[in-house]
């Protein structure tokens, strides 16, 4: 079935240059998809001349405001207002005229919007970012990412939730296992909520849920799903990207410094595109906020054509799946546990 | 002037297998150093056997027990006791037998110990783990990683005076550069702890004081010296090891997967051997316990001969330092900054 997906236009470091052209590539990729594109109307309807796409699959919704990348949430919401394409585009899913709403936008300001627009399902305190992390087989669903600095124990276990609905519903894993980010995996380890989540974990997912989970098993993949609070969650993932991006510059600096060196990448170039390829951010969409009454894809702010592009088409997927009533059946079971005690 | 290591030789996944090599190596690198092997006297004898290293400058005391890697801290200090290699070996220090102490044991057991055996240095209220954080140019120095879950605003204060005492003391750096961990740059981000936290830090280190720093940063050697709690600390270096250890297995495979791409990797062989020292954790000596009135270092506990002399010889640097006044004064200058509000 066709899906329609909300694009804020003016949202990114590069705005229009790569997100009109993303928003053709994924056309041309997705026959079923159907685009809406907010913001600078003559600008918009400017960067689509020439361009190869079809037309009966585009609207574009004038917006007079931008939100920038250095905007704070309170301003984005407060100052910048209903008027922005970041606005116009979340707010498409919370009236039934789209079905996910995408961003490369200010992340903080994005799920300011999101979450006063779309508010969080019952049931759920918190809406969170989740993103996927690449391990050596696939990738594990890993969650808070940022938006929550403090987590009770509850609003811990309700993020198990919300993952486990998601690499269950979007990733087709039957019974994902899930896993609480912690300093060790004995029990006594990590604070005193991330024991009680452990324990409330134990009793909702008798079957799935393994325990504590330590920072290396993230790349290890040793469960699909991994929950941690979002300090920790977004200290993770940039520690993981900055390790990354000094290992790609000790390769470069080490296959450089001799000729034997020199000439074995020559040979090997090809190898090493597709390690490159493995390692690509753009093959990975950027975050998802989950736990709200609508779909917000937030891609990255630095995202080029191809990765904007690649995030659109995994917003259909995402759209496609039965996401928000698994949720609330977990909901539900949870409710009815509690209510048992 | 020579210094004295004292040795817990029981300690490590592999214990004598590598402890009493790794001392004859290092008694071998370094002409200065005498070293106190803690452990089971008849056991160090056989192994000493038939080895090089200059009988005078090795002293074998015998101790009846071992703290195991799983032994609980709690257990390592009650039911242990002293007779155990790793107490034996801390207590060394404390009586001024020793310079400096080095095991490869259980860090929380050692911690634990070192903490009851030493003492925090008056004004500091706890001891941190400290390592070096490789990045494009250099190292910077991290603490904590692991001791403390959850600290106030002044122990992070505390921590920085430790981390820039050792930066400044030992990798003569004349002015550290100093950061708070952080989920970004802006003054609003982050806990009440850290936000306070940074506000005295800006007093403390009016002109090395650079700020938050993100994940990435760690790697990008953004500062000399970056301050974080045990948790967030411990799950970054986990992930960076993870991380680390996941593009090690993308490479292999990647390269073993096309005859260019072995071929590439057999003539640019000597290029890799280049990338996996510089990623060689061995280098890279353990951690070591920073606002004790004395040293200890903790090698890997999966060290093998070479990780384990080279910790050895670390620690006699680290012995040979000014850290300890360096750290004193710091102290002395908060006080006197204190007293003034």
């Amino acid at each position: 079935m066709g899906k329609i997906v909300s694009i804020d236009a003016m949202g990114g470091d590069h705005g229009l240059d790569v997100t009109i052209d993303g928003a053709c590539l994924a056309l041309k990729n997705q026959k079923e998809l159907s685009v809406i594109l907010f913001g600078d109307e003559s600008l918009i309807k400017e960067k689509l001349k020439n361009r190869n796409y079809p037309i009966d699959k585009v609207e574009v919704i004038h917006c007079n405001k931008v939100v920038e990348m250095d905007t704070k949430p309170i301003d984005a919401i407060r100052r910048v207002g209903k008027e922005s394409s970041m606005w116009g585009c979340v707010n498409a899913v919370s009236e039934g005229k789209a079905d996910v709403a995408i961003s490369s936008g200010n992340t903080g300001a994005l799920m300011g919007l999101s979450t006063i627009i779309l508010r969080t399902i019952d049931g759920i305190e918190r809406a969170a970012i989740s993103s996927l992390w690449p391990n050596k087989s696939n990738y594990s669903v890993v969650l808070d990412l940022g938006a929550n600095i403090e987590v009770t124990s509850d609003q811990l276990v309700q993020f198990g939730i919300l993952g486990y609905s998601y690499a269950k519903s979007v990733f087709d894993k039957d019974n994902p296992t899930i896993g609480l980010l912690n300093i060790g995996h004995e029990e006594m380890k990590g604070t005193e909520i991330i024991q009680e989540a452990s324990l409330k974990m134990k009793d909702l997912f008798p079957k799935d849920y393994i325990g504590y989970v330590e920072g290396d098993n993230l790349s290890l993949g040793k469960s699909d799903v991994v929950i941690t609070d979002g300090f920790t969650g977004n200290i993770a993932l940039k520690t993981a990207e900055g390790t990354a991006r000094l290992i790609g510059h000790f390769i470069a600096d080490v296959f450089a410094s001799s000729i034997r060196g020199k000439l074995g990448y020559l040979i090997g170039k090809n190898a090493f595109r597709a390690l490159k390829d493995k390692m690509d951010p753009r093959e990975l969409n950027g975050g998802v906020f989950l736990g709200l009454n609508g779909l917000v894809v937030k891609s990255h702010g630095g995202s080029d054509i191809l990765g904007f592009s690649k995030a659109i088409e995994f917003s259909t997927k995402l759209s496609q799946s039965n996401i928000s009533s698994e949720t609330k059946k977990l909901i539900a079971k949870k409710k009815d546990y509690e209510s048992r005690d």
